[in-house]
């Protein structure tokens, strides 16, 4: 069987990461070999690039910052993306592409077409197989957020004109590739959402 | 007066250290507000990416390399350049756009066109009032090198063809932008090149 990358994709608070644990968990139970991993980082220079663009005592303009998470990437995809792929594994991504091109292209206005360009380099034209957006509205990501108590980086310190941006960036863009796109319901309970991707992948797995 | 953006480029061993330290106290002494800069570096961000990607226990796909010099670039221009230009200074950079256009683009095989496509979203348009090219052999270059003993970077450690490569991409350029460039003979002694690199600045001091 061929590999499969699945990304997981949202606003912050939508719970990527609780759905893409589960999802792990299920597919690995099912007999799908499958591997998780997360963006930026999952190889060493990647996780090197992290701790330098989250870094909140660093100066870090928008264009510096799209670059970084594209350079990021472009290991990713090379060192560990393309390898697990031609073994014929499952990938799940806790964020690929799309995330630049809804925060840094949209968010920070530099311009969806521009940061695709600029990740065309990265991923030397590797594209899911099915990408997963966890939509919610930004008031109540915002609101996730806060009950979590977690330290906030440059990006989630941003306002809510900039989250409601990005959620509204991620439809334009589950719109225009129905194909690759299952949007689903964040403000589901964990088990509902689990569920709703387990049939959105459901056509894959043959 | 308005600022002068000057960049000095060529392979490695061909003085452009030696060049951009002489060339900055000759306009100092000359009474140019001047600064001298060298690539990757000179800001904060910048000068982590720069530890990143010369870190020799590092893998660094080419891709991930011409985003990283990217990157560290375009923190550079927004920090640092675009100031220090709007201030009426004159920089003189050791290292731009060129630089990744012939070791990235040419050396690499990633393309010009695509590292000057990325190269575009980190520099927002800036380009250079004049670049000096210090022209030298990629065997010279080398067998300089070596004379200095310094430990061989990732780059450093590539072979004559890749270094023939850049030499021939940075004469391409040359020639395809007259007005900008100026081809000094990096063969010369030290006080020669300099007086060439004045004479190659004499328009823009008016």
């Amino acid at each position: 069987m061929a590999g499969r990358l699945i990304t997981i994709e949202g606003i912050d608070g939508a719970g990527k990461s609780t759905l893409a644990a589960a999802l792990e968990a299920s597919l690995a139970r099912a007999g799908t070999p499958v591997v998780l991993l997360r963006e930026p980082g999952g190889v060493a220079l990647s996780e090197r690039l992290r701790t330098v663009v989250k870094d909140p005592e660093l100066r870090v303009d928008p264009a510096a910052e799209a670059l970084i998470y594209a350079a990021a990437r472009a290991q990713l995809v090379a060192e560990r993306l393309r390898p697990l792929l031609d073994e014929g594994r499952w990938v799940l991504l806790d964020r690929f592409v799309d995330s630049s091109l809804a925060y840094q292209g949209a968010g920070r206005g530099l311009g969806v077409d521009t940061v695709r360009a600029v990740n065309a380099l990265a991923t030397g034209g590797l594209a899911p197989d099915r990408t997963l957006l966890l939509r919610l509205d930004a008031v109540t990501g915002r609101a996730r957020q806060g009950v979590r108590g977690e330290e906030a980086d440059r990006l989630e310190r941003e306002g809510d004109d900039f989250f409601a941006t990005i959620a509204a960036a991620y439809d334009g863009l589950a719109a225009a590739e129905p194909e690759r796109f299952r949007v689903l319901d964040a403000t589901a309970g964990p088990d509902a959402v689990l569920a709703a991707a387990l049939d959105a992948l459901a056509d894959l797995r043959t």
